[in-house]
């Protein structure tokens, strides 16, 4: 079969990947799974990985198919598999777990001591098929295309893990701020719209991002090349600051607004992670505030993003592309060119 | 009476403050308490406080009277005040809240939207008497020496504060560690010991430190000097890292060991402010784990801490000072020589 | 001026209140505060105190003023007073709280250890003009209608509570059930559904609540009179249950449904008061899910309350009726005849 | 082997089970695992089996072997099992549950849709071995006894799980009230104390029982028989309440005292189930509390109670007895004659 393959780390997005004919994989294990992938969602964590910026964090033995963004059919399972069958559509989420450790006995699926990330540490979704277990696969009601909610399976969850947990603590009347409105942003602000009656202000440097912002129910929109956030924020806010921020930036100057920005005693949430956290210790204790990283998102919350796409709360903006135009794909994200996101359709 | 006043931030801790002579304050409001100080604790805060670190965060009007950690005897009361009348035992919460905004109404004290923090934007204890409010004072059994317990007021609920949030956190079999042994951190133990049944991991440069941090319950203590805090706690927890950091030091190489030694979800509290938090967001974001701002603590978790205190389960180490010594104690902290925690007895 | 008071306990509702002229209050404390009332709400509890349900949890001294649901505009200060002026529009948490006590302090305003509430401890609103405190009023934006608003000070507040509770701990993809579509049924479902991405079940007897259900957001209705509601519920939620069931009626046949419809771990609150909970301890264990008293709701609560009017997400169905229809009020309610809820504009 | 099994439903403690000479079990599935059981604790749960009080909420196929707290030596592993080993040390935690559904995925292994529930619902530990699988083992360090440890697998973890719920809501200066210190009650006082800076009241009839409690930490001790539980409470309380009180009884008069002893907005708990909730819903409502059922704990609820015992912070009282004593337990236990625990070591 046909796979999109990293041979070595590189900056040069239009020949990062290469089509390489490989083995089909099969479902070696008891608990092994196979999916026909149908969909592949190209995510800004694919360009980090290209150049290297995970090999820290992971393991990763090149070449590597990427796409870590799955959902299609079963076409195999293993002998102990009962949860889905040949045929079923399903949802990857991103980790193979054991399942026998303390955070996966706990539902900490992302904290799982053994655990596989296909497209980060074993073979991805960027090709016809995959292989994945059975701890990792969500079986999808026949009304939902797979194609349409592949990216769910990171970007989705991503940004609704992280509003999940900034929703428990949000009241109504109080603030809170989505930076950045791109893939994973446009999708955490509709989780947050969802969830939390509170007011919204959305910041991001292009006209149209503000612009869908605006559409999927932000209250208020700053464009940080023309505004001053901080000051904006105060006004909003009478004053109080915004009791959630959700940076889905992650960049010097976007973690940089959090003292400036977050209520007493509230939250940064970092999810991009473009730059560097940089503050005195002061500022965040005098602030009483957090900077939180949010990684991924567990199994039962997959589950839950995928309840919000039924009820009609989230809508992804899609693009499709053939596998052939990868590399075009991967080159366009990285001069935030994409819409929305984009999905291989290999 | 007598007040030691902070005429001009300096660097000079030997002649830092003033004792000057000044007119004793009134219950001027309604709710308005004057306290006779019996003891008010020096805190690392104070010589930041000298050095104008705290001018961008407070409000501070020179010459202004030093000291946030008081406690002593009611000699006045406004004409509202119920709670408490003269001659009462009392320690001091360290703000003056207003009662009637949301966070104050939330139990929020330290977010108060019109707070005066005596010591920091008003005058405070290093005097004879002191100002304060109802909504401030904390009657004491009369068991408890005012002296004694002054420290609380600050650096004990400090301490207790993030430990609360840490403890609600922790389940036995998980591991925290405390960083930095001295005024505060070795509250931050105690408390830490009676409220969650978890293994203790002390880390301080100094001998004395770890033998206080030994007698006070730690299971393990690492000097940073001589031992690599890394791969001690990776040994210490199997690999899986502590589920809270406790760091009562906030410099550079303190909060520079997040990362490696804070399990997947996790928290590294900064109580202490000397230096900066920096590191990538993607490190955050990989590790899932927050850098948390804690500040001071609730008028009502100062009850809890008294609480802890009638039961013994948290014993302070004090030294007793008077007014005139009080620049020598300035300078003694700056150069670490204070074991436990300066009370300077007006 | 005249007073809707009632002077002894009584099954009759036709003449249960008589209008007595009686002195206007005063603010008479530093902190008090007399609101001309424009609107006051008749609630269920009314109905209540005048049977003497409410004799034995709160000390009454007829003649009492009934109406705890009020609003109006400031007309008096007490010299104190900061937070409102005279012509301040105002809605009145229902009770006027000592602010001082442990539970004042950590917001839990309805365990105020000395606590006044104004209808069923001292004279409430169904009257010109009423006296509470400054920690009692919230003030209105212009925009609000004081009578229309004036249910939410118990109704209102109260459905708030229980229903912010139950989100907190509801996932997208759970189910919750909400019996009685009354007065406060029709507020907490829309609570619900402002915010809890879940799918909601109305239980109610008659056709034109369910209707209204079906209106205002509900998923699924059962008539308990033609449906078996267990094995309804059972078929909606796949075998699981509710997660939690909100019970506005609280009669034996409702917290009957329970141990039936309550998933594993679910709660089962208990909001309306009209019978008994009687059940196995058994049947609790093998649930392991709780019946969860719920008593009004915190000044906080009633401020978030307002902010969820403002956005639109809440919307109230009341009729007016002048001070001397009370009566016909209280009989047409106890025969189950008032739509919404009636407001009385003295 | 031999085992004892119950054949029918029956009042006759003396003569309840037979031991029988049943085939050993076979670990025949992937992930089964077979132990030599060690000690199997004896529980007053099995006197409600064998009464056929649980008919009505497990399935139950006579004769079965009871005994649901059960510690020994693995001695066969399914192929898929990588936990363990022949040889191992274990306690079995309660039930087998499947791994994939929800409640399993959440961490909420009592609330799996498809458990196997050994001495409840297939054959128990009252045998000389008993069938489990990898996701019920719990492996043991060397140093713990087998048969001292056992009783925590259902008694233990009960205990543990209620007494944690209520620990997270408890602050120091807080009261919480143990009702029964038997077999589960005495654990769950140890576990209180090591878990929560509170004042602990300890209630029972038995003089020893209360002797007990004293030894292990209660700090008031309080027997119906003598004194007024109500009016003692409100005096040791001040008249705020319990914030928690833990039922180990759940009898008719135990769970009658909970409007007059819980704190507003407290929790009753109930974990034994020996008789009935009956309240008016009004005193739920007006006291803002609920009633707690509490069912077992989580498997790694269990790790944490092991983490516990390994720090001494439990001291479990056991008694040994063989198989062919089973019945004497049985009727012992009835009669309230047997001190902490009893064991069964087959």
């Amino acid at each position: 079969m046909q796979a999109a393959r990293l041979h070595e780390y590189t900056e040069e997005m239009e020949n990062a990947l290469s089509i390489d004919e490989v083995d089909e994989p099969q479902a070696d294990t008891p608990d092994g799974v196979v999916v026909e992938v149908e969909g592949a969602g190209w995510c800004q964590t694919d360009n980090h990985v290209i150049e290297g910026q995970w090999a820290e964090y992971m393991p990763q033995d090149l070449p590597m198919t990427l796409g870590h963004e799955n959902a299609g059919r079963v076409v195999e399972v293993g002998e102990d598999v009962t949860m889905v069958e040949e045929g079923d559509p399903v949802i990857c989420h991103t980790v193979m777990t054991c399942g026998t450790c303390r955070p996966c006995r706990l539902g900490d699926d992302m904290h799982c001591e053994d655990l596989a990330f296909p497209g980060l540490s074993t073979d991805g979704g960027f090709a016809d098929s995959l292989r994945t277990n059975e701890r990792a696969v969500i079986p999808l009601p026949e009304g939902v295309s797979t194609v349409d909610i592949a990216p769910h399976a990171d970007a989705g969850i991503t940004a609704y893990h992280a509003v999940k947990r900034a929703s428990r603590e949000l009241n109504p009347g109080d603030h809170a701020v989505v930076i950045g409105v791109g893939g994973l942003g446009h999708i955490g602000l509709q989780c947050l719209d969802a969830m939390s009656p509170v007011t919204i202000t959305a910041v991001d440097m292009k006209d149209e991002a503000l612009s869908l912002a605006d559409d999927l129910g932000a209250h208020h929109t700053i464009d940080p090349g023309n505004e001053d956030v901080a000051s904006e924020i105060e006004a909003i806010t009478d004053g109080v600051g915004a009791h959630s921020v959700l940076d889905f930036v992650g960049a010097d100057e976007t973690t940089a607004l959090g003292p400036d920005i977050v209520a007493a005693g509230g939250a940064h949430t970092v999810i991009g992670y473009g730059g560097h956290v940089h503050e005195p210790s002061q500022a965040l204790v005098n602030g009483d505030f957090s900077y939180r990283g949010s990684l991924v998102g567990n199994y039962t919350e997959l589950q839950e993003l995928v309840a919000l796409v039924e009820r009609g709360d989230v809508d992804l903006r899609t693009t499709r592309y053939g596998l052939d135009e990868i590399n075009d794909v991967a080159a366009k994200l990285e001069h935030g060119e994409i819409e929305g996101r984009a999905v291989i359709t290999p």
